[in-house]
């Protein structure tokens, strides 16, 4: 079972010799060897085939507990010599393939064919509007309403006491209880992680889901990519406005208000209880800690400690905002 | 009748002891007195009850209709004992549970479960595409159009010569003549005012509605949320691109043009012939005169007077932005 | 035939006298000259008509093939006598409406009444959702899926191994090979061009298309508006993120990459592989070059030069940006 994200099939033939051929590498001892899965350095077992791409995470290799590790020629000897050490060029690149070796449907973003008009009896106290429809494997708890039109995909898991309003898509996502989800959102697609090419981009495969917590609203036409290596998350009693857009990897703490057009680029976190107003946005990668408010149009480029209140482009101390703008 | 909003049904048997229930305040005398409705302090009638939560409206005391007053327990003293007055920690709060009491509905958005498909026979001249779910009592004048899969719920009222596109939803609006909008647009939802708690938020009540004014243009995947207390308004021959989002309250003048991705906070309202460039903000509350210019980019947080042109973030006047940005 | 545009018929039956009737002119000679179409000076053929607005395009007057030019008054003695010249008050004005006269349907942007439920049979290898609607004359290529809910209007052109995902709404629009078009998106409609009036706004033709390249890729909810007099034009393997806004006129390079949010007004242009951070803003007009930078959230308001590296609002070098915010 893939504990990341229980939508994407492993592939469960998966051997160091397979990963060696992608990676066009021969020089590798020990090709038999079975490999379980991929997993970031810090959660993989025994089994799993690991990477590291910066010496920030050198630490966790000691304590790792798996045995097969894919890194940069440079960091080569930066390893105990108990590993084996792929090493390529391009770690991130190489992960991808592996993992679409692993998970081959995880870049696969296309519609779900075997999808069906709902069949409300299937539901306890469903409200149900016309035109919804609903793939295989969905779970929908006691007492929810999901609105016209709207696009259920399979293994889609929703919580009791939930709205779902009208023309939403719904992917790889699982849904906590009262989550109300406005018209028009789509949530749960591939982010917008590859790797350019001159002819064509490689996408990073996509194997994480969006985990949407209880209580929890999302606004209309909002856009909530899922993860790809871990998952993207929506705290308990977060609130999302309108035309919000979330990228893959990012999480979003508990009783948060993010205001309407705010945008988080992948991977950046906020912590529980932060204020966003309008159009501010988040950049990649980026940590906002507790009890931060962030003013609206905002523009956030580096981390933010807990407690603070900024503003401004790029978004500093508020006070000092003020007064920069004092005399306009 | 609901004056502000005929979508939501008032509950007529509402009697001060039912709204000191809700408060937990045994202290006030009067309990059989019956009250006709929740009202602004400059728009209330003898029988409303209305609230104070600012010093600046305090001269609106004198002049008000309604003999009970809501305020904060610091405001007391500062109004005339002929009032009954209801002295609470936090208006607003007080205000939104005494709102639903009179409009039960209010904080409900679920989809209309009483539409169906469009009988095009009983609409003159109707174009009308395919899918089209209509309420129930909705009334669309004669020369319009209706996109494929757009859903009209209960109680719109649509002018003549209109144009409404595809994927299209509205609920709560009121549009007069020859206005098109495009695909994609979600008008009428309730607005993102809520109050934060711990476990779960309590939703402001949002009684009233969108009313679009006659030649008006709403481009595609806009999203307009109706009012909480007043009305959300668009004005006459107001042109808006695509991708805009106007928050609950907010009133747009004549003759304006909003560019695309451009935000309305809450309450912010434009005079006449306002001209906004792409992904400008407007803040909260904040008012905007006529005649005014805004620049792409800029984020408005504090009042524009008439006839000024504004750029950048905060928003200053357009000499200042270019004398500051010269040697970049 | 339409050389910019097989979408809109052309009245092929336009004369001087025609033209001069819209203007209200009664002065010019050869009224029962038959003009072929209305272009811009550098690709006027010898029986169309053209325009002049600017000084700085008066050297191409010497070198258009064309023999009739609408100019605004004050430049009517720049033009060489050789010339029928028709001086007018405000240029573009004249020319929308005389655009009007040779594509009557170009300001009609009414939903596709021709459209019926897809029989896949009819195109190879087709997977095709549910609800799938298609209007007359569309081709799609092989290899191709078309998810649930989505519009294509009539005249579209689709290649191979495209991907067309749910509730997209295509109009006017020419698609090369693998490209994938995301959930919610708008492609096609008219551009936010338009004459202020004070009762009504007169809408600029736009007898335009929307060109997407092979390779390319379009997020969720993003809107792509059709050109007026040009196309609008995203390059070979350029991938837009979501919610991204590409008014008319626009033409992007290969190999771009564009974030969430990013929005671009009318007839800006970027070269070939340049990357946009999100919520980025590019003004109208505005000509990117190759290679270039663009930071999350900056505002582009003048041209930049190949291989620049920008940020800020407005954009300006990197370095500038960093060493005049280092203390933030």
């Amino acid at each position: 079972m893939n504990k990341i994200n229980p939508f994407f099939k492993r592939n469960n033939k998966v051997y160091l010799k397979d990963v060696l051929k992608i990676l066009s590498i021969k020089k590798v001892k020990s090709k038999n060897y079975k490999i379980n899965d991929i997993r970031e350095i810090s959660k993989a077992s025994k089994n799993d085939i690991t990477f590291l791409n910066s010496t920030k995470y050198i630490d966790l290799v000691n304590k790792t507990k798996a045995k097969i590790i894919i890194t940069n020629t440079k960091y080569k000897k930066l390893i105990p010599k108990k590993f084996t050490i792929i090493p390529v060029g391009n770690v991130f690149l190489e992960v991808a393939k592996i993992t679409e070796l692993f998970y081959p449907d995880s870049t696969d973003d296309g519609f779900d064919e075997n999808i069906s008009a709902i069949d409300k009896k299937k539901f306890k106290k469903l409200k149900c509007g016309k035109n919804v429809m609903i793939g295989k494997n969905v779970k929908i708890g006691t007492n929810c309403s999901v609105g016209h039109n709207t696009i259920i995909n399979r293994n889609v898991k929703i919580g009791n006491n939930c709205n779902i309003g009208c023309n939403v898509i719904l992917k790889n996502t699982i849904i906590g209880d009262n989550v109300n989800i406005l018209d028009g959102s789509i949530i749960g697609k591939k982010g917008f992680g590859f790797f350019p090419g001159k002819k064509s981009n490689i996408r990073y495969p996509h194997i994480g889901m969006v985990l949407i917590e209880k209580n929890v609203e999302i606004g209309c036409n909002n856009v909530i990519d899922r993860g790809s290596l871990s998952n993207t998350v929506i705290g308990e009693n977060t609130f999302l406005d309108n035309q919000v857009h979330i990228a893959h990897n990012v999480k979003i703490g508990k009783n948060c208000i993010i205001a309407g057009q705010v945008g988080f680029a992948g991977s950046s976190s906020l912590g529980d209880r932060v204020m966003i107003g309008g159009q501010a946005g988040i950049s990649g990668h980026i940590k906002v800690g507790n009890d931060v408010k962030i003013g609206g149009g905002s523009g956030v480029i580096k981390n933010i400690p807990n407690n603070s209140k900024v503003m401004g482009y790029p978004a500093t101390d508020i006070k000092n905002f003020i007064k920069e703008n004092k005399n306009d």
